[in-house]
């Protein structure tokens, strides 16, 4: 299949690729690393990215800004960078994106834990993860063509735990994480939030 | 208790001041019906409430508004709208509100069953639904001075579903729905999604 993995630099989605590449044609796209480049939370950024790929099986998205910090730190503006990119960054790659995916294909876009764990800081990021876990349930009845639409909601990665100083006991390889989008890309799951832990 | 009922005039909202008048200070508040008045898309307007209202000791909101509709048809400012009004006008009323809640105080808001029941049409009232119960499933960790935040999700009201002509036999009377509102208020739960069904 061909398949495009927006956010291919970043920790998951570098293992998205890895994970694929050797049985399916990937085209990475990121906000500025890869050759092919897209704003997620601009729409017109999103059309011309799938001007650039042209038709494809599947979009995987592992993309998305989101502020963390005391809710009482959060301004408005970091309220609206996280509905504008990664809430309606990846809502906007299926609205606009459903048009460019071939019949029987997919879209998966993430979410993470903190939509059903949160932890203090985390509540415009819980917000986020929630809404898109909702819009994806809700969205999956009207995909086009047997487009199916998933959403992977990964475990804190051992990685990113490590960067920010915390325990990585609690964390989930980034390979084993890379599996949950394997498996909306290969299987035949709809409409579902897949926990990616252990 | 000194209660501010937001949304005081809807269908839910008026069953609520039934519910809780006669051994509650309601104070009724509303888009347009009310004495006072609230946009809660309009954090100014927000603010301004506080100001009338002075400190209570328990926000209820029944009000938002969100668009359905076939997703395709659903346009950049149909979800501007959801995401303006039924999901960060609640989340503004956390976020301006908890200063003027008493110590022990509560603030519950609306979400709905199609969060975790979507039907065709409803992707964006999935997506808001479902980021206010993440929302207030994180700002629990956060609020001060024993403030209190719980989200009802409440099943299809069987007044609703007839004035939609749909089946009244899957909704539920608003009188039950308005007892998840008096849980959520009287009761100690904190940080909860409580489903208002049968």
């Amino acid at each position: 299949m061909k398949v495009i993995v927006i956010g291919a630099t970043g920790t998951i989605g570098s293992a998205v690729v890895r994970a694929i590449s050797d049985r399916h044609e990937v085209i990475p796209v990121s906000f500025s690393k890869a050759v092919i480049k897209v704003d997620i939370a601009d729409p017109k950024s999103i059309t011309k990215m799938f001007e650039i790929t042209g038709r494809v099986d599947a979009v995987i998205s592992a993309a998305g800004l989101a502020k963390f910090g005391p809710m009482t730190s959060l301004t408005d503006a970091d309220f609206a960078l996280c509905l504008d990119n990664k809430l309606m960054g990846q809502v906007n790659l299926v609205r606009l994106g459903a048009d460019h995916i071939n019949n029987n294909g997919s879209i998966t876009l993430t979410s993470g834990i903190l939509s059903r764990k949160p932890i203090a800081g985390s509540a415009a990021i819980s917000l986020v993860n929630s809404g898109l876990e909702g819009f994806g349930r809700a969205a999956a009845l009207e995909m086009p063509r047997n487009i199916r639409i998933n959403i992977v909601s990964p475990n804190w990665v051992v990685d990113t735990l490590r960067a920010f100083n915390m325990d990585p006991s609690i964390g989930t390889p980034v390979e084993v994480v890379a599996r949950a989008y394997v498996h909306a890309l290969e299987g035949s799951m709809n409409g579902e939030v897949i926990d990616a832990v252990k």
